[in-house]
């Protein structure tokens, strides 16, 4: 079969807020061949990918993401592998593209699963989909009281793991932080498995980080997520030096796949945290877990949407034993969670898995849907290069 | 002062055409503050840095690239760090916002130095702005035949060094590049510097790239640019290894600096390749043209588009002796040339060097320009998010 459409949709709450949350909308993608549909889910700012879906193209280097999906040969996951190539090659001075082809992946790997009848992660080799302890991914209260509550609400929830950050954290005193940790970890309990997300905030920062590794350690957190921006691969591995337990976590902001496998040559991370929404899909992802395992480095999904996103980010690791964690949001608005008919709930033993239903395995609710849809025209001289499509064509 | 506003244009030849020439289109910023003016421009597909300006905010880590831009403080080269920074930190998610970034940047600098009546590399710390011998860079010719009377060619117009890439370069036989590359060395003359661009043809695949290895040496080619994708770092590394004379070149592709740091740390470049106008900047521009000196490795810029971006890529190395070398655009479309007043051309000794005038020391030609702008429209729910301003205003 061929890629006969690629449609995209932008999808947003009422009001977005400015706050770390990182759910109040997204990009839907919608791909189609013969008589099958996929979806795909990119992360970040719809606009932007919509517009490097469509734009003229700038030069041969430069080419709108779709000129190479459309009407490509899709008949085996080799073809989604080529596609992808195909973009990066005709994209390759376009940088929102592999944000847009992430999205668009994704949708053709649900696509070719349906077609098959076959779940993504069998796709990808593995035979079958191993459950994950989920880590309740939430930001920090403003006080350290607020954080004990969140995180004794979290346990109550019956998670044993859970991750806290952004919000105040790492932006005063380094004593402030460590109130932070501890709360985190008092509601969690001693048995809890505490993550910290630092949200980048100490930019290239050594000594910065540094001075909050105490605390990390005396509540043993397992790991320290992105005390640096991604890429910062000096300051990861100057840090990971002074680390005695914690271990460092970083990736999400890899783009592509060789990015995130730095952050492991180079980086000394222990954990690397690919967003299939941002890699390049699902493809790239399975490369990098792939990657990290031969290197002993676990790989984690990213995710803070949608059950799409987050089925979609499951499935690169879905058949690794070792790969134990995954990230699980708790705080996702309304939009997250309307947006699919199937959700990822834990087992009774508190674990999530990939779906073992074809394609991702989610059921789209389009009539949920419908309201969160933002209605987006661009032209250019004079010729409509995108208007929202029908949702329920 | 403050940044009062912050307008881009679209531009493009009225064809653009399916060929590695990327002087087709840009994206020219102009920001005022007070009764000064600034101009920047952007590498690459239009219509996505506009949206990446202009777009809704997704999340506290989202926020369209010109929300922290209007309205700051700018007296001195440390409040366009500050701008850069808030950018960054603000648009950490939207991917795009690094090459958005740059051509505001840009155009910052330009009316930062025009107010205070300094050229930009003086605010950079430079006393004065070497000359720089500048390579013609041109694509390689469909025939060997072909590319040596390009190369004969430049050789008359008075060039010492010349560049040839893409093309057929890499997607034949390895004895058909080497005929390309004797072809340019015959055209251009033993005394003259070659440099070789190929353009990411082989991916991550080092032993494809080495196989023309030795007819590089034998050519006696100073620089085998972009072998791989950018940020390739371990498949840079390897090749490296196995060059006796020439040297590997890459960092066009870097969207901060550091990427480009990278490729000097990890990747066994001899040469890094700047485009202000991806890096994020002057400012990134320059701290890599630091690093790279204090690497042994020398900083070149990267332009292919018009005499303003060439004026602001020279400026981050303008005082630096040791880097020598310089990209210039010989093969660019109409509206490259058009839409500056002033060109940098070559002195009676064959060398170019950023102007002496404030800021970026160009003056636009606004008229000449006029043809060429993009009728461009983006709204979202109703609301016009962007309308091509008026360039004249």
């Amino acid at each position: 079969m061929k890629v006969d459409s690629v449609d995209v949709f932008y999808l947003a709450m009422p009001e977005v807020h400015d706050i770390g949350d990182g759910s109040q909308d997204m990009l839907l993608v919608r791909a189609r061949a013969g008589d099958h549909t996929g979806w795909g889910e990119c992360e970040a700012s719809p606009l932007t990918s919509i517009a490097s879906l469509v734009c003229p193209m700038s030069h041969s280097a430069c080419h709108p993401v779709r000129d190479s999906v459309l009407g490509q040969r899709l008949d085996g996951p080799d073809d989604i592998a080529r596609i992808a190539r195909t973009v990066r090659e005709n994209s390759l001075d376009l940088l929102q593209a592999d944000h847009t082809l992430s999205g668009v992946e994704i949708a053709l790997w649900d696509l070719l699963g349906k077609c098959v009848e076959r779940p993504v992660y069998e796709l990808l080799g593995y035979d079958r989909s191993e459950p994950k302890t989920p880590y309740a991914s939430a930001l920090f209260g403003d006080t350290p009281q607020e954080t004990l509550e969140k995180a004794r609400h979290v346990r109550s929830l019956g998670y044993r793991a859970a991750k806290f950050g952004w919000g105040p954290y790492g932006r005063t005193t380094v004593a402030a932080d460590a109130d932070q940790v501890h709360a985190a970890r008092e509601g969690l309990g001693e048995e809890g498995v505490l993550l910290v997300d630092a949200g980048t905030v100490w930019n290239e920062d050594v000594d910065a980080a540094a001075l909050r590794l105490p605390a990390l350690e005396d509540a043993n957190v397992l790991w320290l997520e992105e005390p640096f921006v991604s890429g910062a691969l000096r300051s990861y591995r100057r840090l990971a030096d002074r680390c005695v337990s914690v271990r460092l976590a970083g990736g999400e902001g890899a783009h592509n796949a060789l990015s995130a496998e730095h952050m492991v040559d180079f980086g000394g991370i222990g954990f690397v945290q690919i967003d299939t929404g941002r890699i390049g899909g699902i493809g790239d992802a399975k490369r990098v877990a792939d990657y990290a395992r031969s290197n002993g480095v676990q790989f984690v999904n990213h995710t803070f949407t949608s059950h799409l996103a987050l089925s979609a980010s499951l499935q690169p690791f879905a058949g690794a034993q070792g790969d134990w964690l995954c990230e699980y949001p708790v705080e996702a608005k309304s939009l997250a969670r309307d947006v699919t008919r199937d959700h990822l709930t834990l087992d009774e033993s508190g674990c999530v898995a990939a779906p073992s239903a074809p394609g991702l395995g989610m059921e789209l609710d389009l009539d949920a849907v419908q309201p969160y849809l933002v209605d987006v025209e661009i032209t250019v001289n004079g010729q409509t290069l995108y208007q929202t499509p029908d949702l329920t064509a």
